[in-house]
């Protein structure tokens, strides 16, 4: 991670802050600041007013949603390269790859302007990229006019092209997860050559033990005679997906050579294993706390370089007059409401003096981090329209009962009927109309809510299953309509439509789980942990993909897929002669090829989860070589002792971090500052309803500041709802930050930036951190 | 857990003590407090000379041994009783059966002779013996006298059996786990729930998309068509045991039905089985804290009470005078030795006052429990005897040798060179020769060892790879003397002996580990681990053995097994012609049934390991019924699902323990104290020895007393030994005992006794304690 703020020899450059007002470019400069500060992003930029400006450009949401446009389009062109799913002439891939560089190397340079001279060619990440871009464009030219001269090569660069999607400076996360592994490998080394040790002592004992015996496989090849073979059988034990077949043999002979077996279990799938997930997770929050707490200095240290730009002296200290303040934000958040400015003023100036204090001001990145949620104290649009009807008693009525308890549980009931009826047979013309009746239940629930509840507070940002609901239902009512007119029109189903119907309708019971409070805690915390799994998808995908590359550039066409009604001889072994007899053939693993992306990855979704991925892997060493299981030995070794493990450290520590929260809230100094000024609810008040008319009045919510601003000041209502939208990340960070007084300006830049891991450990651990 | 200390109503009975010597019953009533703080027993014990003797005698090792002897002979009755591996008439085992109860009678009778009467009948330990004892009785006898009528009936008590084991309060680690579970089982059983929900959507997703395909599997049966079976296939999946066949047919037919099962493996493969292990490690986590720190506190507490029995007072201050203290000692640890007690002794009385404070007699528990390591300051036998032959320059040339890192690397390579020869055929007679070389090689190595170094130190008692290597060697000279005597007299190989060979030849390469210290840092850990391992071994044994005994009585001779070579049709089905076609015949799986103990506890350990598993399930099943399916995923979900994950959390928390401490040593009070006596060795000057001479000098190694006399007092030097052998649970308590000031009393038994986890959360988690 590269620092942030002006380079040393630039801010020496910086004029001296007026005593009025500051200029614009500072104003801009400063919001530069905060607004890195609020999104974490560490990025090192000059501090010229042009510079500036580009840095905006540079973060702006269009440059950014380009980049990956093209990050997307670059790692796609492996659909429609030999071996294609959807072949494409090679001219026009290489255009599209070219059209792809030229937008990288754009970016490069974009960044290179924003950035100071010296970072720019320090950070390994544009080094990087440049090389990347090179090398590609090289093998195009020669794989283009070896091309042209009919000659076959092989296109190596492709496995290169996730580098783009790690390297671009918004993918901090993945890089995060690759740092953990790299930073794992020095600890993790010595245990696997210990456990490799072991894998092959074991080995050497099961040629003795049982080479001589003359036993014999259930498919009758001789039993443990060679070595090398013996070590891939146990190497696969450890993952336990031949067990207990390669047992058995032994087994049959002697019951007691199983104990054999079961030490080598214990040994090497057990503990081994265990250590392994311990030394990566130990490894994992280690440097997850260092980099959280980097982060955390870097930002203080940002807001601090923001006050400097900013401040007046007002008697003896130094403040940021309410105006400046005011504009600050607004340059910040563009799209923030005056009522939330407002509000967001009245927690940062406590006394009302018209200026924002030190302490305070560097508050600001997190105030505008928090989302407020008011109380909608908007009417219903029919009590507007027609009051009477809506007021009499029996509309009333309805209301009270939509708003009761029992109305969940019937639909929940109903839900669950619904469900029978789905199990049964559907060609039972009763049941095949029931799911009509189903169907306008729903639509009858959510008018009734719409009726009940102020629309827009239904479909507010954060009302998750509403939004779910409405969608599931309106979907599987398009699709059911599409579906009864083709059906009728043409007397023919279309099964694309009757699959998408049939998950909607399947979909449709999750919304059991929201009527249980338990329930909603686990899904909300697996919800909450959702993005940064996406990132977790990104850093496997990463993997994936180049070895998918390579797979294609080994085994391509070397395995071929018949229809499974096709029974020629070829078809049998897959169209390779080689596989006959194998138990890949016999398990009719054909279709697990590598003579397409789709292909490709499904295979090592297969062996990512581990079982049978040994008769894959010999099948594959069949037609081609032995050494091809270095392959799949490979793969096993990066995704699923390292990533896999990484991905399990990550959802325990999530899981941790939520447990120890769920019993002591903290309370940060804006929290407490919202209760003091009376405008907070009570959390206990929004416990049974997931349907309180609330509505957050974050900025860019496109609604009228008209409309906002007659809530008035006395009936706006604060609720902090980041409570409900945490990540580890957020929560550690806050952890952090709550520790770094108030006032204190926090190490120097340089300091920050030497962080180490083993500086985290206490002197003297203690029995709360230690265990 | 139950209290210590008297009971209530006890305590006001106790005299006030004298202001001169402690009378020999409060003596006697001390040194039980201290031995128990000592041991970490928490048995609360009436305070009358007679009930403290009997508690002596209930402690005493020949007591309990004799208790545990006969836990094993009623635990191992399942290997005579029917279905048996070794048959024996029904008398002899319910005979031997009887006697065992009896003798836990006995054992529970003394244990209330020992206890309060209250606190007795209060322990639901102590009911859950009487019952079980009970119903084993009643049903020994309802068996017996069907028997006697030839009316065959199931002896279902056996499954009770090891209640035993569980409930003696010296079990209490395998006690700890257990309420692990049950304290982890609320939080699990709405995961549980949610996951099943989740496997039952995916289920009928499964059924409406696959159902009516007319696909069929590899084995050419319907595909998807039953909810019931699609339930049981996506539940085996979650196992990863029928990954990817159960794919494949859906897969061959379009392959975007691949994403469907890439869904399923993610959301409940991935994401529920570590959220699984993230709430069993939070709640082992929790519950083991809580507990800690209720020995901690009890521990402090039976200190107090034995201090406030011997306590004399001397100026303002009450102290135990130097003679009490040393009596104290002697009676607690009987066979210290005079040097070992005087060290101690120095170290509790700082100003060599003559008298013992309150602050230093608190810490005679862990004083007693440090292992004091002396140097050893004796020559070698041989230089008392030939002094001139084993100081001569030839002699001391070789004892430089062998103490020279060179020696340790040549006889590496020498190992590397005879694992080489062993890989190779052994039928080539220069290699079986050259055996012969080799460990003429290993012998002279441990002689030249025995002469360089002391022959007591040598084989100290810590030496744990001298011993090793001593060992294996033995056992392979003799292994192989016998098995040349016996070739050459009967000119026949006895092949068990053979075996022998062979693994004690491979288990000799295990010393190369030794000598990569990054290695022995790892062994070292898995080592000081390994006694909570067996505990862990106790608790998956006790679950083996209920499980066993049920899955014996409802499937015994349901399968039989036939010598593999024998083709007959019935051995091929096992048997039973339910099997045929069946997988489970297919696979050649006879072997695992449920026909005696120790193939009832290979097919567990199969289980365990899940892969195949449905195989095995589904074999059981067509030979019994479907629902016999239940046993199965049962003994998944409390094996795989809690106790795996439970010795997972144990080995994670291990090695997070080992790894916090190695930055940063704890230095408690008395490892200070003997650095500031000037007589420890720095830690360093053994860091490259295993061979340092040293030797324990803790009581009970039956050495003469006036041999360690004659090591005066000024040649005397120590080193804690307890930083190699260490738990997490004595870290972790040292730790919490560090945390208690060193006068302070603790909290009352009662707070102690009521202690909630909930109570360890800080109220302001930080940065530290949080993640």
């Amino acid at each position: 991670m590269l620092g942030t703020g002006p380079a040393p020899g630039v801010r020496r450059l910086r004029p001296e802050p007026p005593e009025e007002l500051p200029s614009q470019e500072n104003l801009l400069l400063a919001a530069a600041y905060v607004s890195d500060a609020q999104y974490n992003r560490n990025v090192p930029f000059q501090t010229s007013p042009r510079a500036v400006r580009l840095y905006g450009l540079y973060n702006h949401r269009a440059t950014q949603a380009a980049t990956y446009f093209f990050i997307c389009v670059n790692l796609s062109l492996a659909l429609f390269e030999e071996p294609a799913l959807f072949p494409l002439p090679f001219w026009a891939t290489s255009a599209a790859e070219v059209l792809c560089l030229t937008a990288f190397f754009g970016r490069l340079v974009h960044f290179a302007k924003v950035t100071p001279q010296k970072v720019f060619w320090k950070d390994t990440k544009n080094i990087c990229i440049m090389v990347t871009i090179a090398l590609t464009l090289i093998d195009l030219i020669i794989y283009g006019s070896l091309e042209a001269a009919h000659i076959h090569s092989i296109r190596w660069s492709r496995a290169l092209r996730p580098v783009f999607l790690i390297n671009f400076p918004e993918s901090r996360q993945i890089r995060r997860a690759f740092r953990s592994i790299r930073n794992t490998l020095p600890d993790i080394l010595y245990v696997l050559l210990l456990f490799l040790f072991s894998v092959l002592m074991f080995s050497l004992m099961a040629l003795k033990l049982f080479g001589d015996r003359g036993l014999k496989t259930a498919e009758g090849t001789p039993y443990f005679t060679n070595l090398l073979e013996i070590t891939f059988e146990l190497y696969v034990l450890v993952t336990t997906a031949n067990s207990p077949d390669v047992m058995m043999p032994a087994y049959n002979s002697q019951w007691w050579y199983a104990l054999f077996f079961v030490a080598y279990l214990v040994v090497n799938t057990y503990i081994f294993m265990s250590v392994f997930l311990a030394v990566v997770y130990n490894n994992y929050r280690k440097h997850l706390k260092n980099e959280i707490r980097k982060l955390a200095c870097l930002k203080r240290h940002k807001m601090v370089e923001a006050f400097h730009l900013l401040k007046v002296k007002v008697g003896p200290e130094s403040v940021v007059t309410e105006a400046v303040w005011k504009r600050l934000a607004r340059a910040v958040a563009p799209g923030i409401s005056s009522s939330h400015l407002e509000l967001l003023l009245r927690i940062s100036d406590e006394g009302q003096k018209g200026h924002v204090d030190k302490t305070n001001f560097l508050r600001l990145a997190d105030l505008l981090n928090i989302e407020v949620v008011t109380v909608n104290i908007r009417r219903h649009p029919l009590e507007a329209w027609v009051p009477r009807v809506y007021q009499s008693s029996a509309s009333l009525l309805v209301q009270r009962m939509v708003r009761h308890r029992i109305f969940v549980w019937v639909y929940d009931v109903i839900i669950l009927i619904n469900a029978v009826f789905i199990a049964l047979d559907e060609r039972n013309p009763f049941i095949s109309h029931a799911e009509w009746l189903f169907l306008s239940l729903y639509v009858l629930e959510i008018l009734l809510k719409l009726y009940t509840h102020e629309p827009r507070a239904y479909f507010g940002r954060k009302q998750f299953w509403n939004w779910f609901d409405t969608l599931i239902i309106i979907a599987a009512l398009v699709a059911m309509v599409a579906n009864a007119t083709i059906q009728s029109a043409r007397k023919y189903k279309s099964q694309q439509i009757l699959d998408i119907v049939l998950i909607l309708r399947i979909l449709r019971l999750l919304r059991v789980i929201v009527s249980i409070q338990r329930f909603r805690v686990i899904v909300t915390t697996l919800i909450n942990i959702g993005p940064t799994m996406i990132m977790f998808g990104g850093l496997i995908f990463v993997v994936y993909y180049a070895f998918a590359v390579v797979g294609m550039e080994l085994f391509h066409d070397k395995v071929r897929f018949f229809d499974p009604n096709f029974t020629a001889p070829a078809a049998l072994v897959c169209g390779n002669p080689a596989l006959a007899g194998s138990a890949f053939a016999r398990d009719r693993y054909c279709r697990n090829n590598f003579n397409d992306l789709a292909s490709a990855l499904v295979v090592l979704t297969e062996l990512t989860v581990v079982n049978q991925w040994h008769v894959i892997a010999g099948g594959f060493a069949l037609v081609t070589h032995q050494a091809a299981k270095l392959y799949f030995i490979l793969f096993h070794v990066v995704v699923v002792i390292l990533i896999i493990n990484i991905f399990v450290a990550f959802i325990l520590e999530a899981f941790f971090v939520a447990y120890s929260l769920e019993k002591s809230e903290i309370e940060t100094a804006i929290e407490k500052k919202i209760q003091e000024l009376g405008v907070g609810i009570p959390e206990e008040d929004e416990q049974d309803g997931q349907l309180t008319d609330v509505d957050t009045m974050e900025g860019g919510l496109g609604r009228g500041d008209g409309d906002s601003r007659r809530a008035a000041w006395k009936g706006l209502y604060c609720r902090i709802a980041s409570k409900k939208y945490r990540t580890v990340d957020t929560l550690l960070q806050r952890m952090f930050e709550s520790e770094i007084a108030p006032d204190d300006e926090g190490p120097s830049l340089d300091e920050i930036l030497n962080f180490s891991p083993s500086d985290m450990y206490p002197k003297n651990p203690n029995f709360e951190n230690s265990a």
